[in-house]
């Protein structure tokens, strides 16, 4: 089917040509309304018009930046990576990934599961919302998704092919390259340039050399290490919740890349929302469930990813007889070591793009209060540069838990 | 065109029809003969009846090992890699690659300069023979092609287009894999048997875990990093040169892997050469030439990469304007280091699996002195493991060169 760009008024019709839809939707009557908050792409909310219970969202990716307009070109091909990576991250984790009923590449549209009775994380967080599963489903989400997608659980044909799948995704790489790894800690014309404009931080931050050639290590890792297929824009606004379910989704950004930015860009998050109670609300209760879910996500991600490792014979890095039994434990041990370190650097990175860099977030950006909102910018670029600074030292999870604590208390 | 697999006969009027081809002989009346030393492909000698100075070289691959046979498949998808590889080698390194007259990758078919005044490195090496221009032109070769296809020259974009082209050399790819980082070091049965048998050595080899280990890291390593297009078989049979002119021939293993990795091939197999003389000729001069020329061509590299480093303005990885001249020349130095770091841990590899594995060099299984041979194996398995086992703290050339120097003198 050719590509056509859908409206309100043509995106019923199309439906109605979908099998699994009406399937879904049992021949009812549809109606449609465009829901505003996708920065990319168009999202519509299709609905029964006799049973509002059934509803599904609709996506569809327009050769432009949908927040921008028409003048900021961005291939529609974007849609194709995200169709793969849901289809891909669905088989590996079906609870944790929305329900597809339709998807077409030509189209760049999918059709999936509405999911009405969650919200997102980060919105949920900064209300003092307490999820008791997040760190159980989401360290299920990147081990699974993580070792599964890696060159220890795939052989070297899957491998290369799944590399294959998701290399083109150029665009939306070069968009990480340039804003969380490059534009944020540097003068231009992308950035928050009315919080730039006189501010002593932006100019310590733009002036760090140490800082930023340690970036350019990290931003080198990005681009070149292909361990697995990674989210690629793991934020806290791509996770959608209530109390028992967690979802992920969004993931346009996907490709095969380091282990350790998922990982890293959730700590971020959570990081991020920690200033904000630190410096707004000061509820010290729930800046200590922050902590523990950072803990206990890291702990199960580690404990799963471990154990997913230890139950797989072949792989492409490893076959049996190799090597004993003692010599395979430690070297799993020092791998996933090495995979933390890593996940603690991309989250300096991700956390301090949010000050100064196109896109920041509301529990820093949306501060009010002027002075509130400066402290916790600089409280943010302290933890994050401690993050980036050290991160090849990191051995434990404690020691990150330390930066957060120590940087924050006074 | 659809593939034909071509004979001593049929290739004469396939030649015809290609116009580059008759150009370069003028119309004359052609002769082709087999040459017999490809491992993989068949290899033609074509060359004009009336003049036999003009002549030219034609490889075409078959689906299957040629020194084997039709049962051991491998897909001749292998010459599209090579001729793919050799195009872009010859755009960045013109005078170190041979000139191509004829490519298709459908037909899996080259033609090529036939280097009729140029012998095989490692055959003029084992004859003691020195070439006064092998570490300036080789040099040259690494730092053009490994620079000017990384993502320190190339934009994103580019980057990304040049992992497409090579991604799916996967058989070439696991080869390396299999035979490089793993059998050699286990008993598989692609092993020289009747040498591993009552073997003290072999048996040392096979349990020594503590070195298994990190040639694990570097075979990740070898797998996951996407630095630059490498030739992937950069041995001394790869080379062919006289006192003036160096080719480098047989990049069909190509594909967008570790900085260090064709640096290492050479290293491994210059060393191997230098314990040949230490073991059979004892000719200390020569092993001092050799021993001169990795050091000289692994400055020359350092100095040559850097440079064309220095006067790239922007690229994917770093833009103007991000940091200072100081930091950015620290940082390039850091990474030279990196390099060479990686370089001498795939030497170590590289030269271990010439050992019990599959592929012997001449220069080692190739002595036929039974206690010679084995007094050059241990040799060849101290220095590979002091490179496997050292890599990562290597700092600097000297270093490398007190490894092959101490361990060899006794």
């Amino acid at each position: 089917m050719q590509y056509k760009e859908l409206d309100i008024n043509s995106i019923i019709p199309y439906l109605k040509g979908v099998d699994e839809v009406m399937d879904y939707f049992d021949s009812d009557d549809l109606k449609a309304n465009e829901i505003g908050d996708g920065n990319l792409n168009y999202v519509y909310l299709v609905s029964s018009i006799s049973d509002s219970n059934k509803a599904l969202i609709v996506k569809q990716a327009v050769p432009y930046l949908r927040c921008v307009g028409e003048e900021f070109a961005l291939s529609r091909e974007r849609m194709t990576y995200e169709i793969r990576a849901l289809t891909k991250f669905k088989q590996i984790a079906p609870d944790l990934v929305p329900k597809l009923y339709h998807v077409s590449e030509d189209m760049s549209i999918l059709v999936m599961q509405y999911l009405d009775k969650h919200i997102i994380l980060r919105d949920g967080l900064t209300d003092a919302k307490r999820y008791p599963n997040l760190s159980e489903h989401i360290s299920t989400y990147l081990a699974q998704t993580l070792f599964k997608t890696s060159s220890l659980y795939l052989d070297s044909t899957s491998k290369r092919k799944l590399i294959d799948e998701f290399n083109s995704n150029t665009e939306l790489c070069k968009l990480t390259e340039d804003f969380v790894f490059t534009f944020a800690y540097m003068q231009n014309e992308t950035n928050d340039a009315d919080n730039i404009k006189d501010n002593p931080l932006a100019k310590e931050l733009f002036s760090d050399m140490e800082f930023k050639e340690k970036v350019l290590d990290l931003k080198y890792k990005f681009m070149t290490s292909s361990d697995a297929l990674i989210h690629g824009d793991l934020h806290t606004g791509s996770i959608m919740l209530n109390e028992e379910e967690t979802y992920v989704i969004d993931p346009e950004f996907a490709f095969v890349g380091p282990f350790g930015f998922d990982i890293g860009a959730l700590i971020a998050n959570l990081v991020n929302n920690y200033v904000h109670h630190t410096i707004v609300t000061k509820d010290e209760d729930f800046k200590d469930y922050l902590l523990g879910t950072i803990k206990e996500t890291l702990e199960l991600f580690e404990s799963k990813f471990l154990k997913l490792w230890e139950a797989q014979k072949d792989s492409a890095l490893l076959i049996e007889g190799y090597i004993d039994d003692e010599t395979a434990q430690n070297y799993r041990e020092k791998f996933l070591k090495r995979i933390l370190k890593e996940a603690v650097g991309f989250a300096g990175c991700k956390m301090a793009r949010r000050v100064f860099g196109v896109a920041g977030v509301a529990e820093i950006r949306g501060i009010e209060d002027k002075q509130l909102r400066a402290d916790a910018e600089k409280l943010v670029l302290k933890i994050a540069r401690e993050f980036v600074m050290k991160y090849e030292k990191i051995d434990c999870i404690e020691q990150i838990l330390e930066i957060i604590k120590v940087n924050s208390a006074r």
